[in-house]
């Protein structure tokens, strides 16, 4: 029997309510309840059990791992905030912000441990394959972070570079919490790397449309001021295309645009060179690149058809925002 | 064939100087090296292999649980020196100095997660129990600091919260460490136990001689100034016994003698205070109390008697320095 996202994303909710992560001394554990109990979609661990019941149930060892996966992300977030001196996530405080910077980089670690001690809980035969997929993404997503932080400082930056950059700072822990799913649930190698390919591609066509919808979305279905990125010069998909359409003018243009002070008139002039210098045009066939890999991958995977709902309805939601 | 501390520090030395720890990018991964290379007593993963050899020898699993520990520890002083705003470590400086502050979190995150990848390189057989344990340990390890960070704001500290402390932040990885490497050479439970006490006791009785030493080892065999401790206003065995003595003259005489500004003299009369009010008789008798049990826990393992030898010399080496 297959579940739906919204009845995953509730037996997820319920698992984490149901074991809080408690322990002395608070100072450590109560950020720790708080991180877990701020929501979130939960996608991460919705994708753990999807797989895992596209290729038979999810156990309880698929369970731990959703858990896991979910603290893990959540982990990272707790230390990406106090990088990017964010003071707000969901609405609320952010742990360095509420606690302090201290607080913030042990409880993280204790969290960490915990995604470990999770992974621990599932059935040994899958323990060195299970472990070995989530280490390798660990790192990755440390190294994409890494990159993330590089890039802010980096005059010349390559659309490759910055594909390479979403790839491990987001797209991989996407499709390694399928393939965990997958491999707890017996799946075979190959069925389980064809979807971890799927969300691969499905989280760099996401990451893309998310800087497409930032600039070209309707702003009456977006739910953020559009715009959001070309104020705060962030360097999106849609500025690094902009910058290699090879065409100079058009670059010297850009540059100029971006130091336009006020604010509509930047974001018209430069959504409007993002739209003549061709990039929002490659966005576009970019996220449908990414899509059509990702949904091909699904199709490869040799398991009845309406068992591939649930991930279809998924994909579909998240990549039909208006783009 | 058993080796002593010296030729086992080498083989650990040898281990991580040949698989360096690269990647990219090398902002998160430089700052891995230069850690890593710093050197220190290597003291955990020297545990470790001297408790393979005690039950039989330490096999390439043992040596890879050896190097696990070693970036485990160092991961912690990464993160401990940005808590504790250490500029320099082993006469060198720290990662958030050296770098930044944002690299030191992330390049320590890496470190834990490669401390994991060497922990999964060990026979699948142990690896449940080999996790089990070094999950547990890096959990205490996270509330010792956070207990440590927390009494510098108390005012009314117990000398059991401290002991409590010491346990947790520094104890339980030695033992820790031992029955590691007892797992790793196939011993019992109750044999790797037996060992697991004698690190942790050997660890309690260690610190208590640190605080010990600080203020009353001969000036002319210690390392560092004598009275650091007593300077920084430290709230060490000695000032929490002191103030536990139940002498409420002495108490209220002590609180004073640590607001002299004068070093020599605060030094001087603190010191006078540990003696009269019986702090440094009970230190004495702590170090005595925790030894014993350490080697009182290493005399009751089923093994030769020679075979324990190096570990004797070990804990002899460690706790003979003047008290």
């Amino acid at each position: 029997m297959q579940h739906n996202w919204q009845d995953l994303a509730k037996i997820v909710a319920d698992k984490l309510e149901a074991e809080p992560i408690k322990g002395e001394p608070k100072e450590l554990y109560e950020p720790i309840v708080y991180t877990l109990s701020m929501g979130g979609k939960r996608i991460r661990p919705v994708l753990v059990l999807m797989a895992a019941e596209l290729f038979g149930q999810a156990s309880e060892s698929s369970l731990s791992i959703a858990k896991a996966v979910e603290i893990f992300h959540n982990f990272t977030l707790v230390h990406d905030d106090i990088m990017d001196e964010a003071p707000i996530r969901r609405g609320k405080q952010t742990v360095h912000e509420k606690w302090n910077r201290d607080i913030a980089i042990l409880s993280g670690d204790v969290m960490f441990v915990k995604a470990y001690q999770e992974l621990c809980l599932t059935k040994p035969e899958h323990l060195v394959r299970l472990l070995s997929l989530f280490n390798q993404t660990a790192i990755e997503v440390c190294e994409g972070q890494q990159m993330d932080m590089n890039f802010e400082q980096e005059e010349e930056l390559e659309l490759a570079d910055y594909l390479h950059m979403i790839k491990l700072k987001t797209a991989v822990l996407l499709a390694a919490s399928l393939k965990l799913g997958a491999i707890s649930a017996d799946a075979d190698t190959v069925q389980a790397d064809l979807l971890y390919d799927f969300g691969l591609n499905l989280g760099l066509a996401f990451q893309i449309q998310d800087d497409y919808l930032d600039a070209f979305a309707d702003p009456d279905q977006f739910g953020k001021k559009v715009g959001g990125d070309i104020v705060a010069n962030k360097k999106t998909y849609l500025f690094l295309a902009a910058l290699e359409s090879g065409d100079e003018t058009g670059k010297v243009a850009l540059k100029k645009a971006m130091q336009i002070e006020e604010e509509p008139a930047k974001i018209k002039e430069v959504k409007a060179l993002f739209e003549s210098l061709g990039a929002k045009q490659k966005a576009k066939e970019a996220i449908k690149h990414y899509s059509d890999k990702a949904m091909n991958a699904l199709a490869q995977i040799e398991r009845p058809e309406e068992t591939k709902k649930p991930l279809q309805e998924l994909a579909a939601f998240l990549m039909q925002r208006g783009v």
